[in-house]
């Protein structure tokens, strides 16, 4: 049984371009039958992708809570368009441009955007575990697709109740075939941040600031909705479903086990469930500190705890952690998630400052708490450098930022992004949609 | 490590009448421990059927949604009744009738009639692995019963808002225990079907079309709504919550993996668990398909994108991918499903035209697509016969519309199907259950 | 491959403190390598671990919906705030303290207090396997933390729309980190109550009678809310929003497959794969049971059935098998779980006579049914004494009621518990919440 057989060697990997690689690999296994290992790694992707797959539901739902009445339909629209889109445009486009031919090079990364995703053959022998080493390709690309779809994800929330559909949509499959894979082969392709040593475990850069700056810079583009900053007040306006919110936030917390979690990207071995175990654990312990820092601290600054923010602080907890999610204490864990909270209680109000109106928060929560979980690494990893991880988020952001911006604005100049004022007002379900969410109850 | 051992041998298949072998049974597995396999064959099972499972919150949602306010707590009690009555009655007399004893045969059939779904016992020792050779009963009594509640839940949808719900609970009841089970024997429990070479991988024909005709016979015995269908016209009657119907499509989405990926029945070798994982993304991207040929359709057809049938279409993809999830690639698989959302898109009308009343789109969605999705199997697995699945899925159809038809009739005669014109217009709710929904709402 | 080694010796369980042996421990496992075990039994509680985690959501739906539309926002906030809590304090305090150093002892119970749970070191090596011999610390962390939320998420419903929120939350902070951990460490840390031969599987009494208790004793210092008993009457204050009370039951009930499936602490063997395959079943059938009973008796009773009381009779049939969801056939577990559900339909209006007002049906549902399923064990598990089951159900319950008795009334003396009358008729979430759960919506 003592198998000495590295389980993932340097050629195995460049011989398997489309066997993505987030992290840095599993620690080679030589414990347990080579065979068992290739099946509990390609088990903990499918559990972690379904898992991440539901994070889709919670986030239709967190927004759909957090949208008034008046456009609920039109954001359940965007978010089961934008998965089917992220789905199919992901496979025909993004999955190989992620993991380019190889090592990381240009020609793999130019290959693969006219190369869609193939899956291994069907019934392969087990001689083929030595082939693939690793774990089934489909069971990584069925993972990796859910991760590319969360981030397109992001960005329908901040730009709610106010943007066009189809627009919308075209952005999504720009973003999920080429931004998003292109910038995440870079850490995730072992492209030239990933050679420099940049960490980013389950993706706090890679895959929530991308989401984060999408929306921002499709937030300035946009403009705020209409009577959201008048004679320098901001308008609150209030979510129509809170009890919906609060389920698409547990939706999203129980999704981010399988995000995190399967991002060790392995379980065949002792040390890895039992990391896989840690990272669970952290996970968990960060979205109650960001939960509890903003219940704290609305209560303190309002007098009044502020549901939105409990629940934001919980996501912006989970946020922080997922740049690193496996070696802090549970304590530091807790921390790491309550700075998180902290963020958003503060920089909620800030973006209002600026008239950033960003509908459901997914600004502080994904890009603000995003940037500190990636600084947050050098906290508890020894192997990472803070310069090198405020270089990645500078030239992940920088990247994000024009190439979203070229986007939104050949979209704004093209077809038009945001919908009439008339529109607006009355509400995007019944004039772009022709179908209310709740057509039986009446609005106050 | 190289055990030459065929994992589920015919002897041990034959000796085994309890455990159910949808499909053709795994490959045998000489890579890994036995007993390994075994705890990885059954571990399949339970998390496949926990996923199964939550298709029944995903049916409660979906109905519960695209119903009238009025009539949601009678959705909600028939689909609680509906799992329950599943429950026990596929234990008392299913799940034996669907794996008669040893071979096929009638005396086998009959046997199981009166014999309850009986597990292994507590605490079996490692030699029953081979005994049992395959996966734990327990498990795949749990993963089928979830298969047969399913069965059932796609007909409570279709008769919504006018069938009374004691005789809805009885047809679930007969259903449950015969009509299901004896036509799946015919298929898994390796009947004339089986035998003849029809492929089913995971129930287009044995689950949704069997739950899509039964609906259908149930929809016209029951006649449409009062005011549905006034001086040729079709009357909409939109559903009341569109936001539960979105995540209803979530949760069914979701279970989909473990209703596809856990009917390749083993996950215990490298080409097993590979399998698995190919069904995931194939059965991800159907679903994709299915939502984005319904949103790009409506969108052409009615100017305006209809989220109702997005989330049809997304179901109907998963429907069509059903029955063979494992050989396409992930471009035909899209393709495959995104014909499901065709046929949804122009299924809807055309069943008003005829004056069918299916409330929820349940007939399209299961029985058309499922149709199709049987058919579909010859287009990437060249084991199939055209003939023989067309064949088979007439048998299955006559059957079923002969059985349920007879089913609904007695009870019609008997006790009555259809609340009364009264009750039917105040809503089930007030009349029938005496409790609302939402009673601090007011309907509009 | 036959490797004869004991997976889990008594001088294993003396040297890890940490690692909370729920149950008596898995059987030996002699037949697949030891790794693999190690990563099965691992696996088996992170899977249980967030199907318990989604209790959580389970039980804020629940709750949410079966309160009135003025108070969700406050519910909502309860259930994010006491699961944030739950998950510190039971770092903190709660996880030492329920698996004292060593065998039980009152120096180790003291130790705990001050110990905040450690997890295993980040990537420990194969080798482990064998110090920790049975499964990693992080994910029996994970799974027993779930344990711990669930029973504050009990108390919460009962306590609604009067309570504070600070108060009750102060008084989940003293549940999840003394009294739960306490009074579990008595049986599930090798307590006096274990060594006497209590049998508990996975917490019919160790988790539901203590929530249960500490509502009920919270329910009384409470009371109940204005108007609901006038004139000996009890007045119907039905809950705003089925649908989604209807869901958090069907969330609950797959969440008791890891509750339960969980408990059986291994998954590494043919046996106790098969054992976990059984207890799904067999928890599956007792939720049917309770649900029918509950819909049948309220039919015959009332003449109509009652969502409410089947929702929470599922329920019921769940708590019921929880304290032995093995050694029962599928009979008798539906049996057990019918039992269940006739208890909720009979104790729900006999507090309302007692005016005890539990907004929920949670006494009822985890304090009754828990008490009856603590008892069943007698039927099914030879090795269960009557005497023993009935000491223990008393010795639990005295503990729990003098402890949260104390701290309610210290709560009450000092901060205060209730909300001021006008408060409670204007509702919590606009009095203290300042934000509406549902501010569209006009209530009727």
């Amino acid at each position: 049984m003592k198998l000495i057989k590295p389980l993932v060697g340097a050629a195995a990997i460049a011989a398997l371009p489309t066997l993505g690689l987030a992290q840095d690999g599993p620690t080679p296994g030589v414990n347990a039958s080579t065979d068992t290992v290739f099946i509990l790694n390609s088990l903990l992707f499918l559990v972690g992708g379904f898992l991440v797959f539901f994070m889709a539901a919670g986030f239709a739902m967190l927004e759909a809570g957090l949208v008034r009445g008046k456009n609920v339909t039109m954001q359940l629209t965007k978010n089961m368009g934008l998965f089917s889109l992220a789905s199919i445009f992901y496979y025909l486009i993004g999955y190989n441009l992620m993991y380019p031919l190889g090592t990381w090079s240009v020609e793999g990364v130019l290959s693969g955007v006219w190369g869609p995703g193939v899956l291994e053959a069907v019934g392969i022998t087990a001689d083929a575990a030595d082939d693939y080493g690793y774990a089934a390709t489909g069971s990584d690309f069925f993972f990796q697709l859910m991760f590319c779809a969360a981030t397109a994800s992001i960005v329908s929330g901040a730009l709610a109740e106010r943007i066009k559909l189809w627009p919308f949509l075209i952005f999504t499959i720009v973003l999920t075939s080429v931004i998003y894979p292109l910038q995440a082969s870079w850490k995730w392709g072992g492209g030239f941040l990933d050679e420099m040593g940049f960490l980013d475990f389950a993706g706090s850069t890679v895959v929530h600031s991308v989401g984060g700056w999408a929306a921002l810079v499709g937030a300035l583009i946009l403009g705020p909705r209409i009577g959201k900053y008048k004679d320098g007040k901001t308008i609150p306006m209030p979510g129509s479903n809170l009890t919906l919110a609060t389920l698409g936030t547990f939706i999203l917390w129980m999704g981010w086990f399988g995000f995190n979690g399967g991002s060790q990207l392995a379980m065949g071995t002792v040390g890895d469930v039992a990391d896989v175990s840690r990272i669970f654990s952290n996970t968990n312990a960060a979205a109650a500190g960001g939960a509890l820092t903003a219940l704290i601290l609305s209560q303190l600054l309002y007098k009044k705890p502020d549901l939105t923010m409990i629940l934001n602080g919980a996501l912006a907890g989970l946020v922080s952690i997922t740049a690193e999610p496996l070696t802090p204490s549970l304590g530091t864990a807790t921390l790491i998630g309550g700075v998180g909270g902290v963020i958003v209680v503060f920089a909620v109000p800030f973006l209002d400052k600026l008239k950033i109106d960003d509908v459901v928060g997914a600004i502080p929560v994904h890009l603000f708490a995003g940037i500190w979980g990636t600084i947050a690494v050098v906290i508890t990893n020894p192997e990472a450098s803070l310069m090198i991880q405020l270089y990645s988020i500078a030239v992940v952001g920088i990247f994000t930022v024009v190439a979203s911006g070229i986007v939104w604005m050949i979209l704004k100049a093209t077809m038009g992004i945001r919908v009439g004022e008339e529109e607006e007002i009355m509400g995007l379900d019944v004039t772009e949609m022709g179908m209310e969410a709740y057509p039986e109850f009446s609005k106050g």
